[in-house]
């Protein structure tokens, strides 16, 4: 397997453990965990597909739903008999969003596109199947809750994506070291609290 | 009229009424109305043929517009004289699902899809319209609610659609025999609240 | 510069804007910011392109993603030294409302698209990002509070369009004329608050 091939499954499978701990806090039946577990690892690749122009890389590569399937069983039974730990379905999601930025940066590069594409793809990527999952639990978005470098992770990945592939470097350290850099940043936040600083406007009267 | 285009239009005429009767339960303006029931009918049809790379349905035939403004005009003039059964909208989203599922079925069949996809076609096609009406009304989405096999529903429909076919048996009796099943499935757990086991995962502590 | 370009860098700059303030009501960070800026500029346009499988128009012409930088940069000092108007949100909305339903009409008009067709993509170019926006900020979409004929200026403007190319005129007063008609229908209705009748029905008992 190759080293993107096993960033995708793993970001696919993490995400997909992040949708079952959000669907089994919302006390959905099997078939709802599953269905949360699929949208939240699908989400954003299935954007980034449409946008480019590409197959859907789970209709091309069904597999991928098996892996969903996997992980989400495993999560249920797992939990079963440990409760998860204080922060796991943050830890999941934030592993996710760095597989995934780097995925989406990669591909968008292999679709031709430069720049500031790539980074909002790796965005785009990272984010989206998170904000799917959350507003089907009716949960205010990770990325807008948090406030805690969350599409700042993911557009850290992308950046350092394109400037390491700038430089010259080959797409297999550049994705470990991408990945590493978003997952980190997020991580950080996640453990020290780190926060950009807000924007606040006060509407004296609003729709 | 052949039998998978009957199946359509009446698909799309039901879900309409489903968005007329969630939006007339929100007070929207009569405008409003018409565009929840028109995003509640062609929602899950167009992700679908989005992912499967087709024209998009009602583009290609708009036609069907008419259709949903008819059905949607039909409900409110009914609703006006007569208060709508307790369960209509129940009913009204759960023949909606049966439609649309096998109707991704087909159609995914149609564009070359096998197994797994097709079933996950059946499910996106029939419950993502649904998903767009509820978010609109900002009611949590009737998959997510339920519990009482919706999502479970669909996904019946779509394999007894594979199952028929890889049987041997003609698209028309297919999909008369997979809209039943998928029917008749949402309807009983309607009735009996018939519901799968839940996933039920404490976070101690959450995000 | 022709007069359509100028009409859809107004169009994005001001849903940047509404966009921008939305998220400072709801306190995001710097980044969160711009995400939610870009989000409710590049929405409706997005969805328009995907379904008229047209190329996306801010992948095919990134510099739009720098306008929105500049025009959400511009908002955040802004309103850092004065409060914006109270209904600042509501104007630089109800704009892009403007801008964007003439967008639609007109790039779907170009894909060969007529009447309904054209008039719909008005509507979904119109009003997808704002739904957006207001999802991601937790708000109920302004196209289902606010009654006060918001889908309905889209549509105007879409019809506008529509007649006054049937009857043969230039698309630069065409696309001046629809705008300032969507425009002002919607101001009017802020201003006065004029509704359309609304339509209600009393579910006896209710998903």
């Amino acid at each position: 397997m190759t080293l993107p091939l096993f960033l995708d499954y793993s970001g696919i499978a993490v995400a997909a453990v992040s949708g079952a701990l959000a669907a089994g806090r919302r006390q959905l039946d099997l078939v709802g965990v599953v269905v949360v577990a699929t949208v939240t690892a699908i989400g954003g690749g299935t954007l980034r597909d449409l946008l480019l122009e590409r197959h859907v890389f789970w209709i091309a590569n069904p597999d991928m739903l098996l892996v969903i399937l996997g992980a989400t069983v495993a999560t249920m039974l797992w939990t079963r008999y440990a409760p998860p730990p204080a922060k796991a379905l943050l830890v999941a999601d934030g592993l996710a969003l760095g597989f995934f930025a780097v995925a989406g940066a990669r591909i968008a590069e292999g679709a031709g596109q430069t720049g500031i594409v790539v980074i909002v793809m790796a965005m785009i990527t990272a984010v989206a199947g998170g904000i799917v999952r959350d507003v089907l639990c009716t949960q205010v978005p990770l990325v807008m809750r948090s406030g805690s470098l969350y599409a700042t992770a993911a557009i850290a990945g992308g950046s350092a994506w394109v400037l390491l592939r700038e430089w010259g470097m080959a797409p297999e350290p550049a994705a470990a070291i991408s990945t590493v850099t978003a997952v980190t940043l997020r991580f950080i936040a996640i453990i020290w609290d780190v926060r950009l600083p807000t924007y606040r406007v006060n509407h004296p009267e609003g729709p």
